[in-house]
């Protein structure tokens, strides 16, 4: 399909065409400051037209009930089981598709640490910062470069407290090629809502992938771990299925991908400029 | 040339075929724990053989004159004129090419920092670390993501204390396509010569080009500026020289690009395994 500008009928026949709709929740439902005007009641509506509604998000902070808090707190319908952030397929694609139930050493935060133990794995604590003024010759001799035999995985994800000292030890361990090396997503860069942006996991996967030179498997959108975990628990039909999304290359690229219908929204990471790109890209091609 | 293991006999007539020799430095000439056995007896010889040594490192930690002192503290004799270090490059390099006289915003260290100041650039003191405990929406309000109105460029190297903060204030400030992005090298690993690694400037390079979806221009080896910047002070013909490294992606994709000899040694990054694929891949194009 090519990409339009939706009127106010295409967008009825859209919804009419479909039985579930995807969303993402960053820059969709919701920004950082608050949810975004409107989107409660949109998922109502397609609620009441008798559409499945599914929250499917790269955000690998939260676990999943506390991702259903924080909907709950905006005021937004949102069941468990609707709800699909990177944390939690992280925790089960290395628990039931790996079946790896050694220490798993996170680049992450809480969230994912709480996903990890649900399924019974055991995450290392997060280590030191490097000490102000130390040089790379003295973190190294501090850092410890030998390998925990008990480490069977690598997974990493968004961590406001990445160091060299974190990096240094996932390559250390990476090194070893029965490691697994997991990681949430790869979105480069996090919306703000006021036109600002903070550097996204993608940033400290990258990292990891240079130093180990390493390829990660990737949970979220737009790869397959996403899709097999929402189908795992819903029965879509993808033809039949919209992916709402703010960003061109884990959004749209999903459902694009795995045959959906797709829809760019503008109040996230996207602009109309690189969407016009896009279609003019679709035009050539 | 295809790759050869060097015989005696083929060492000789490599080295007369030569009239100036490049040297990596980090796991050729020397390792962390000291400078390599026989390095400085080889130089000598080559010296007293009438062939221009010069020493080419993607080292950015280090100044010119810090290089100098480290050559003389191991005990081999080199000239300032005859060390390259990226540090000085990307000053020079800023100052002279890109004529940029604004400040630059530095992840790196005080070796480059010095350099810069040597041209005349000011460079912005390197951030506060993040809070332990703070989670990203406080940082976020915390770093000053504004734009800096003197900033004109983002200059990477090697940096221990990379961080979330540092990176947020890059991007933010690259967001501008006025301002310029340099890199003072891309690789990946460190060796510490024990056979372990820690992270590389490749790793500060890469989270920061992810963040900001830009490309640097990068001054160290395989790149041009480095080969301007020895060409600017050194009469060298590329295919009378030959370049010594221990890193394939940098030092024999340098020496290959510019039509020079190379010899790849195994005393740093490269093993045997390594070579033997790259001979093979060759064998097969």
């Amino acid at each position: 399909m090519p990409l339009a500008r939706l009127s106010k009928q295409a967008g009825k026949d859209l919804i009419a065409s479909v039985t579930a709709v995807l969303f993402d929740c960053d820059g969709v439902i919701w920004h950082p400051q608050g949810p975004i005007d409107g989107a409660a009641q949109l998922l109502e509506s397609l609620r009441n037209m008798g559409k499945k509604v599914i929250f499917v998000t790269n955000n690998n902070t939260k676990s999943i009930t506390q991702l259903g808090e924080k909907f709950k707190k905006f005021g937004i319908k949102a069941e468990e089981d609707e709800i699909f952030g990177t944390a939690r397929v992280a925790a089960v694609y290395l628990k039931h598709v790996l079946k790896c139930d050694k220490k798993t050493y996170l680049i992450g935060s809480q969230g994912i640490a709480e996903e990890l133990h649900n399924v019974g794995i055991e995450s290392t604590p997060v280590g030191p910062c490097i000490l102000p003024g130390e040089n790379s010759e003295e973190i190294a001799k501090r850092v410890d470069l030998r390998i925990d035999k008990d480490i069977g995985a690598v997974l990493v994800g968004f961590d406001e407290h990445i160091s060299f000292q974190k990096i240094a030890f996932a390559m250390t361990h990476l090194k070893n090629p029965e490691t697994h090396f997991i990681a949430t997503n790869t979105d480069g860069q996090f919306p703000m809502g006021d036109g600002t942006y903070i550097p996204g996991t993608g940033v400290m996967v990258k990292a990891v992938m240079t130093a180990s030179e390493r390829d990660p498997i990737i949970m979220g959108k737009p790869e397959q771990p996403m899709l097999d975990a929402i189908r795992a628990i819903h029965d879509i039909e993808p033809s039949r299925t919209l992916m709402v999304g703010d960003r061109l290359d884990t959004d749209i690229a999903f459902g694009r991908r795995w045959g959906m219908k797709t829809l760019a929204v503008l109040s996230g990471v996207a602009s109309l400029e690189q969407l016009e790109k896009v279609q003019s890209e679709d035009k050539e091609h």
